[in-house]
């Protein structure tokens, strides 16, 4: 059995990736193909519990060495548990964020740089990288205000300020989205970018198109 | 202000660590030394949940690497919240397990190998060694009888199967007790092998000459 091909999106804070992921799935689904979505950090049940560590601001405020420490331990989880098997099994997995967010997030964000991150990747994860990721980045101010709506709903819906991320100011976005750029142009084979301030059709059609291309590469 | 001492406790399951560092906390506090007592994992609020991940059965089976990454978050937690505050300010800082734990039970009863422990340490930990480390060693079969009962006390107590380590086996805990030789071995400068089956105030007599050693030394 071919292995399935695995996919990651990626982007800032409300750029649409869950919406995608489903609509993805869907699209996929429709065309026979066993696909299974996912996410980090997640997606197993030490990984939710991490993600619930890094998330709670019960945990105190994290030192980025350990937000990155704990992303790679929820990734290892995933890989044994969720993505390895499913790939193995011929399954299309989708996987919402991966070790771009924690590039792009701590590496960039948070200013640890790209190094460690990469060099933890390659200690945690081996050789696995993504056959493609979908990285849905528009220009940096549309970025920050989606992340911006969306950190105001989540406080509406919740009553509380959710999301250690979504309260961080501005300097601290722009550097992501700059790394998220830095990523993009290093490893243009990999990553496909989706720019541009799109509806969620005109974002559907070009992953389709991507998607489209790679599954005629993978036979 | 004089750098305080970094000083770590290390062992098998039921070795005592928890009752020296009580102990020899005491008995530094009557010398007028500032002293801290704390444990890896956990030690700060995003510690003890890492810590609980690790221990509850509820994680379902982590992987090797996972617990060696959520050993690494704690740790790197620990260190910017407690250890290198309260050794900056002078203190004595005893910590039950620290990295050595990690390379005796992931490197060598999870079969990782040192290599990838020590090379997580270095990326997270950075220079931050142990001025001394404890290592409570008896021999094999008193090691393993000692978990053992430690095991047994556990499950009377709380009526469950709590310690995902303890449900281990022999083969296991041999490859941590001999790991924990190598490291005693490799970094004999650092590391005071306590051996032999002894009472509390024997160990406590060991451990004392030890420290007394090294605080002559740090002046």
């Amino acid at each position: 059995m071919p292995r399935g091909l695995f996919i990651t999106l990626e982007g800032l804070d409300g750029s649409g990736k869950t919406t995608q992921i489903k609509r993805l799935g869907a699209w996929m689904a429709r065309r026979g193909l066993a696909v299974i979505e996912t996410r980090q950090p997640g997606g197993t049940a030490a990984g939710e519990r991490i993600r619930e560590i890094l998330l709670d601001s019960r945990s105190g405020t994290l030192a980025p060495l350990t937000e990155v420490a704990l992303a790679f331990a929820a990734r290892a989880q995933a890989i044994v548990e969720v993505i390895e098997p499913a790939l193995a099994a011929g399954k299309m997995v989708l996987c919402d964020r991966f070790t771009d967010s924690t590039e792009a997030y701590q590496g960039g964000g948070r200013e640890l740089g790209s190094a460690i991150v990469l060099e933890l990747h390659r200690l945690i994860c081996g050789d696995l990288q993504p056959d493609l990721t979908l990285l849905l980045l528009p220009g940096f101010e549309a970025s920050l205000a989606r992340a911006r709506r969306r950190n105001d709903r989540m406080e509406q819906a919740t009553g509380t300020n959710e999301g250690r991320f979504e309260q961080e100011q501005d300097a601290f976005y722009r550097r992501v989205w700059q790394k998220y750029r830095e990523i993009a142009a290093r490893e243009p084979e990999r990553v496909v970018l989706i720019e541009g301030d799109l509806g969620i059709d005109e974002v559907h059609e070009q992953i389709v198109e991507a998607v489209s291309e790679r599954l005629v590469l993978a036979g």
